[in-house]
């Protein structure tokens, strides 16, 4: 492709409103347009980038035995109703639509329920088992804010498959294969080494899930690691022991109620009683599905984390206490309570951060009073057992191992869902076995962001001159710089590169050098060309990597099997 | 593929809500799932079609210099605003949806407006001309009825390409080059021979068009050919000589009104007054943009074309005559007008079916009152000069060559649009020439409904027994049908075939001979082949083309030869 006929341009400045570093660097180097906040157009560059991602990911999907169909973006809200997730207020980022005769419409955030029910039609038997299908499909989500580029788009593209096994054996072993070849799928991306399974808390009708987190300074997740292993857990499940604290040597002073009206937040509260943070309390109320009152406690410095609470209440379901409630247990405002004289029928779980302190602070459970000086023995019962019921935070240790955490900000680029038959089950979705008798299908869903993950890559492989494909990805592998009269022996040399498989962008502009080099790192291909009349006097042209500091002289004869050696074509 | 493993089942029964013969057949045969009317899944075979379909379309777009990208589906209001077409009177097809702050977006029914917003931005001087760029969207239609399948979906995928022009000479080169391009699209898909190119008429901001119209009984356009000739006019824009009606011959009689209230419609009318329907004459009133009242008259079994009429009068715009305005000149209420005694500041223009008639009906100017025996010269004067301003319909002339029209069903499967610099002038789109002056850009748009010729080929191609792909467009060449214990040498004879790039769906299911002929039949595969115990004692297999009646013994170890051949690979 000639520069002169290719339809893009680079430019100077991203528009003001671009706030993202992928977005920003791909609008400058001609790689998408933006519509509007979250959604954007892919130019012949950018398409040519996302098709080599798509591409990799189908050639691993196929490779497990994923068969490719393409659903519709249009959804019945009967679809969703089943499940209850037609419902705003429980998936809070439908766009929603209507047929001329009023019907509601949605447009495919996801296509778990659309994808069930059209799949339902196609297996009845066991003979039919396994199925594992995928699409490349636009999803709509209708975020309040959508400042990450392509990383979180409101129209975006997304590769999901749908895992139907005849038993867990059968799902167990795509599911692992499935992990297989994601990992295989980040590599050939270039991400490989950067990418993560993670250990993460599941979505609806699964207890967990595994995500692929990208180590990403952009990225809006934490991953915890256990150093030298490869354990790693997304931030809301990593098991938590909590940092030291320990002052169980002072001396024990007598409980005090102080008047502290209104005071919000813990930093604010350490404050006004000039203790540390680390001698404030967290208590948190919350009602189980059978209406029985759970008071959680943890250190100041974290907060409760409901999942865990669950796991270790094991309670099906938990809500944040009515004020009603609160105001029963403890006798105040909500604001103001602590576990101190909670009535019997309230089940107390401390979180492991509460151990080893003394004098500590917590609420009094009298409106606008903090009780100061509380201390196990004297003033509440020590208890059997501490809980790992709050959020993991830097500084925290693995509690397996005793290793303190490497905290790492990553980007998610893959989710896997492990619904087991939860979910067939709450849809109905069976076959009928060998003998007759009607079984549940277990399920599995699995997800990688296309667009995100080109707005990863953008995000990771670049500096301040541009972007800087992996040769997997690039929309060309060479980007050809002719400088002076030199034409003929460019258009000769993107002849011979062509039929060896290399995809060549030919600058054949009337600008200077500098800006053909310019461009040839803002664009990020990964090997740039120089021919001029200079090189052309000892039948050379300069070749440089875009990630390498100095380019190397190479015979014009010699070029092809240069390029192709390094490219591995 | 094994047929085993293959996700799609093929089933005796469509829908019962299904009433096009296309997605009947596609549903049966595996190849779409309906999720509600006008809106398909495509299954795993579907979408293989599918994708050869884009696939032809991609390389004659590149072809002509087509550089693909892809645009969003959500587009904002401003966007449309400009040209009046986020009105929903003004286009009647919007999906309309928001944004949590209320911001309102429209779901892509085409990308005109959006695209040109795009390009604006990367067209600023001559040097970037000529641009063509296209892209395989969906495209969603909010039809208040959709009953013809595939065909005309609510969402539906369109291949729709738009090209810059630095003049006109550049513009017309290549709306040539592409009408040259899709004709070699439909002949590879297998429809050429039944495609026609047909003179339309423009949408806005042209005056013109040209249709790609494939001869298809389930169409629903009607194309008339000038026999002999490569002369095609869309319904619309048919020059038209009415068929021949002559009764000069008759007496002349006297001018009569009879009372008739509320007789509706031109053959209520005539059997009412017991004249036949070619001695009514339809008067419809109209007002052009300077207000003047135009009246136009047909023969009772013909229409007013109302662009036929702009281009009679020189009228910019014209819209129907207010029922104020009907009263002032014609002194009765809707529904009597006639061409008798109108305010000389009516322009009159009468339809060349008007000619040769005597003793006439037609609105007589008085409520409730219909005339009778009106003649000209005694009761109208004769005009100067007749025009066509008529419908055209079967029976009808080629006013040029003196033919009667043949007039075929048709379904459009593509359209083109030559906008000239209208558009360009409408949304202020210019580029600087090499003087330094603004000048507009050429614009173009090329389309392709992809879903919908997938849809019209199956209309087409197709018989009792079901589908019947061509071989450029099938999902798999060949369909294999293994008959006993043959398991070995049908999977060897598959990877010979597969080696040599024929794409096998091979049967290896454990069901009657007959089911699998007869799936062979309705999924369509061009080439059947059997091996059997009885077929391999002569080392042979059975080759039967989908439109055959008789299989073939060829020799194993010819099989591969032989359907390579055939397939033209």
């Amino acid at each position: 492709m000639k520069r002169t006929e290719l339809f893009v341009k680079t430019r100077k400045d991203a528009p003001a409103n671009e706030v993202s570093r992928n977005a920003q660097l791909l609008i400058k180097a001609g790689y998408v347009h933006k519509v509007m906040a979250g959604v954007y157009v892919y130019t012949p560059l950018g398409i040519r980038v996302l098709e080599n991602i798509k591409q990799i990911v189908r050639e691993e999907m196929d490779a497990i035995g994923g068969q490719e169909l393409i659903m519709s973006a249009l959804q019945k809200r009967s679809t969703w109703d089943e499940t209850g997730r037609w419902d705003d207020d429980t998936v809070d980022v439908w766009f929603k639509t209507k047929l001329k005769d009023d019907t509601e419409l949605g447009l495919a955030w996801s296509h778990e329920e659309a994808i069930i029910e059209m799949i339902k039609e196609h297996i009845t038997s066991y003979k039919d088992l396994p199925q594992n299908v995928y699409q490349f499909q636009t999803k709509f989500r209708n975020e309040l804010r959508s400042k990450s580029g392509i990383m979180r788009g409101r129209e975006f593209v997304m590769k999901d498959m749908y895992s139907c096994s005849v038993n867990e054996e059968q799902h167990e072993k795509f599911y692992q294969s499935s992990i297989d070849a994601y990992m295989r799928v980040f590599k050939r991306l270039g991400i490989g080494e950067d990418t993560f399974v993670t250990l993460a808390s599941g979505g609806a009708f699964t207890q967990f899930s595994h995500e692929f987190q990208t180590v990403c300074a952009a990225g809006e997740d934490i991953v915890f690691h256990v150093p030298s292993t490869d354990q790693y857990y997304n931030h809301e499940i990593a098991p938590s022991q909590a940092s030291a604290f320990d002052n169980s040597g002072d001396e024990m002073k007598a409980r005090e109620d102080v008047e502290g009206k209104g005071i919000i937040g813990i930093e604010e509260l350490s404050k006004f009683l000039k203790i540390p943070v680390e001698l404030t309390t967290k208590t948190m109320l919350f009602e189980d599905e059978k209406g029985t009152v759970i008071a959680a406690a943890v250190r100041g410095d974290y907060n409760v984390n409901e999942e865990k609470l669950k796991n270790a209440s094991g309670a099906e379901m938990l809500k944040l206490a009515s004020e009603d409630t609160v105001r029963k247990v403890t006798g105040a405002e909500v604001g103001y309570a602590g576990v101190l004289g909670l009535p019997e029928e309230v089940k107390i779980f401390l979180d492991d951060s509460m151990k080893g302190r003394k004098n500590v602070e917590m609420g009094a459970n009298k409106t606008n009073y903090h009780a100061i000086n509380v201390n196990f023995g004297a003033d509440i019962a020590e208890p059997e057992q501490f809980y790992d019921i709050k959020d993991a935070k830097d500084g925290d240790i693995h509690p397996e191992t005793g290793k303190q955490y490497e905290v790492i900000k990553t980007a998610e680029v893959g989710n896997i869902f492990n619904f087991g038959t939860q979910e067939s089950e709450e849809t109905d979705f069976y076959f009928t076995n060998e003998k007759g008798k009607k079984q549940y299908v277990h399920l599995g869903s699995y997800g990688i962001g296309i667009t995100r993950v080109m707005g990863v890559i953008a995000e990771k492989m670049s500096d301040d001159k541009g972007l800087s494909w992996h040769a997997n990805v690039a929309p060309y592998h060479v980007y050809l710089a002719g400088i002076g009269e030199v034409e003929e022996q460019a258009e000769a040399l993107v002849a011979r590169l062509t039929e060896a498989g290399v995809e060549v962008l030919y600058d054949d502009r009337n600008v200077r050098p500098g800006d053909k080099f310019a461009d040839a790192d803002l664009m990020g291909i990964p090997y740039r060309i120089v021919i001029s009349q200079r090189t052309m006097k000892d039948d050379s042209v300069e070749v440089k990597g875009r990630t390498e500091q100095e380019a190397e002289n190479v015979k014009i004869e010699e070029a092809v099997t240069y390029i192709t050696k390094k490219l591995d074509l």
